[in-house]
């Protein structure tokens, strides 16, 4: 089972990473695309790393927008694998 | 703009539809899955339909379920372009 993360080290990665917040056990983003197709492009992204990483975020769409929610079920919270699926993300996302 | 479906309209639509329920201005429903790469071929398959009909409902994914919300935004509530999104999805379900 992965460590939970400390919150000075939640912090400490958050501010290595663009647009991720922290909600209690969660890390989340809010991500607006031009249209439910290009949404929908991002999230088939996203699946195939969470698939990968054999660790799945919660994903919302809303139309044109996408929420992802990341967290270790089994810790019971953030951990290293959440923070390394987010960058891994972002980096996808560029 | 689409015309909003009486209650009772709604109750009897909804009569022809397998695991749809009425939550106030919106149609639910809950899949399950074996597996994320199931449900997200499920997902795939709903935006398919949804973009053909340029009606998009909202999706969520947990791992391997899938939850489902129809609505037509502009008319304020439920209308027959929620119904047959519904029934065009469960037909591609089976």
């Amino acid at each position: 089972m992965a460590d939970l993360l400390s919150d000075i080290a939640i912090q400490r990665e958050l501010g290595t990473l663009s647009g991720w917040a922290r909600r209690g056990s969660v890390l989340t983003k809010q991500y607006s695309f031009r249209n439910f197709v290009e949404a929908m492009a991002f999230v088939n992204q996203v699946a195939d790393l969470a698939e990968s990483a054999n660790h799945h975020p919660d994903i919302d769409v809303r139309y044109s927008k996408v929420t992802l929610a990341l967290s270790t079920h089994d810790s019971g919270g953030i951990t290293q694998k959440d923070i390394d699926l987010a960058r891994n993300i972002d980096a996808k996302d560029d």
